[in-house]
């Protein structure tokens, strides 16, 4: 396999002493702004205002909050309150328990005089582990654009939903990692990125692709199917939050309806996803809990106006009801694949690959 | 069939002497602001910047720009030069196409000296013809909601995409005819309005129904997949901008995207529009020209900020690529029926239905 090392243009996360440092999604792409995070408090905040967001990145963000949380006492009632305010924070991306139950596994039988620092290098080892399985998704992914893409003329063009990309990542991104590892070998691709309403997750695709040098462009979320029916799509590859055992996904809502779309038209439907975002305890789509993120995502929309003041728009009056699923899940038989930090394996194939111990 | 009759809350278009009144929809919802079009070019304007939109009143309003037209010189070359400027407009409504030739067949066979009052009568009466066609639409949906009512507990709830009702049109719109009719007779009804991207015409659509006191919900144009995964949706009503002779049928973008996620869930998908959208010369959807309207409108989203002053967000740089088809075409295959003045056919019923003298 090439080799997929791939930088990210700006650190997403990054360990600073005592403290971590995070890159604040919310004022992306207008503003770079660096929060640090020095106590637990603040790392669930984080993630509960989005400031990190993507499924792996979650995961990481939280096993650094039980460190920052464990800076005073360390004893099984902090370690268990802080475990329990991290995983109150966002319902479905599953890679929140994951990365929690390991640290409670791991710390839980370490004495308290020495959980801080194990708890420090546990949480480096699973920010580790995700840009390793980033590459790994990211070169068995490069295997099959490369087999689309035999015979074809032009560039490839894969579709995405949401941001699945080095922002949402320690490493090259999950969905994205393919696409930067086809551009790192020079087969050529370009991207579909989707505007993603109601919070506009396209638009960190588009400047995370932009920073690094990638072809793309912009389109409604509603443009996805009559992309497809005229044949200017060659694959979508999405992200997933979580993975029943059954192989139904839950991802950005908006998924199932490309998904739809994919197979009305033909066009393969993958979900690049570590063996992380898999909760073989979850039967099916209809057990995964879905985030209701609330009416005032939907009624205003934030962003700098043209001379790059914050600004607010009103889209609809306050009284207005609103509903808000922040996923939606796609079911099995809609899903051509899975790539893995294991291989691309089809949905009934996901009983076969390896479980972590905490699985 | 009980009294269709509808008051729209304010008139979208109204003949005012020599000129047209209109109620400018790009200031929508947020301010109530009157046009007057005296001339050819404001009303080719008005239609091309969509102050007014929706099939329907795009046909009305183009006729009464051909009157307009005809003030000096109403000679044969100025009718012609007339009807080229407003067909222009827009490509994709075939109302607008059906309206032109309505005008001028009839104008071509009148005296030059006579030209000008019959235009503006001729204006008059598809004007009035649209209010009454609004109206049976309305009494026909209201049959099949009714139906669907059947043993059902609580509000039926329908599920609309872009604007389709009174705003739309010159009565009581297409898509929303029934629910208003099902309104008025005390049939419980809720409204899942989808937002829209990326002009955001279901905001128009939230705001006609607050009008009129029908309840409903927003949401954004992702959720409706989940939304009828869920079983919340028990029928989808859209509007539509031209049917082939097939069914297969042009309307705002993201409509396809409901009726697969429609038909994956076994919701009926309904399309309500006057005969004159049905366009017997096209044999399918392939064959119908689908309008871009430019990276902009996806670059940028205007709007008032919470002060209520105007607002131009900037979603994302200049430069950045986007893609903006207005329209997408449904396939026949995934329509249950079409909502007619003449009542209520499947696809393969369209032929039999009747045709007017220039279709």
């Amino acid at each position: 396999m090439p080799d997929m090392d791939f930088s990210p243009p700006l650190a997403t996360l990054r360990r600073d002493g005592d403290s971590v440092v995070i890159l604040d999604q919310t004022v992306l792409p207008h503003r770079r702004e660096f929060r640090r995070l020095s106590t637990l408090e603040k790392a669930a905040d984080a993630i509960r205002e989005m400031q990190v967001r993507g499924a792996p990145l979650i995961g990481v963000t939280a096993a650094y909050g039980v460190a920052l949380a464990l800076a005073g006492r360390a004893d099984d009632t902090r370690l268990r309150q802080s475990i329990d305010i991290l995983a109150a924070t966002r319902p479905t991306a599953v890679n929140l328990q994951w990365a929690l139950t390991r640290m409670q596994r791991l710390l839980h039988d370490i004495p308290e005089s020495e959980r801080r620092q194990a708890a420090w290098a546990e949480a480096e080892a699973i920010h580790s582990s995700d840009v390793q399985t980033c590459a790994a998704i990211g070169g068995h992914g490069l295997q099959m654009l490369a087999t689309l893409a035999g015979g074809h003329n032009g560039p490839l063009r894969v579709m995405t939903h949401c941001n699945a990309g080095w922002l949402a990542t320690l490493g090259a991104g999950t969905a994205l990692a393919p696409v930067y590892a086809a551009h790192g070998q020079n087969l050529p691709v370009q991207v579909w990125v989707s505007e993603t309403r109601p919070r506009n997750q396209g638009l960190l695709t588009a400047w995370e692709l932009r920073e690094a040098g990638v072809a793309h462009s912009l389109l409604a979320d509603n443009a996805a199917g009559i992309l497809m029916a005229r044949g200017e799509v060659d694959v979508v590859i999405t992200g997933a939050d979580r993975i029943a055992a059954n192989g139904d996904t839950a991802n950005k809502v908006g998924t199932y309806l490309k998904a739809l779309a994919a197979r009305d038209n033909g066009v393969p439907f993958y979900i690049a996803a570590p063996l992380s975002t898999i909760d073989f305890s979850c039967p099916g789509g209809d057990a995964i809990p879905i985030e209701d993120r609330g009416a005032s995502e939907i009624r205003t929309m934030e962003g700098l106006d043209e001379q790059g003041a914050p600004c607010r728009l009103r889209l609809a009056p306050n009284g207005t009801r609103a509903i808000n699923p922040a996923f939606d899940v796609t079911p099995a038989r809609l899903i051509t694949g899975f790539i893995t930090e294991y291989g691309i394996c089809p949905p009934d194939g996901l009983s076969l690959l390896p479980r972590t111990s905490n699985q």
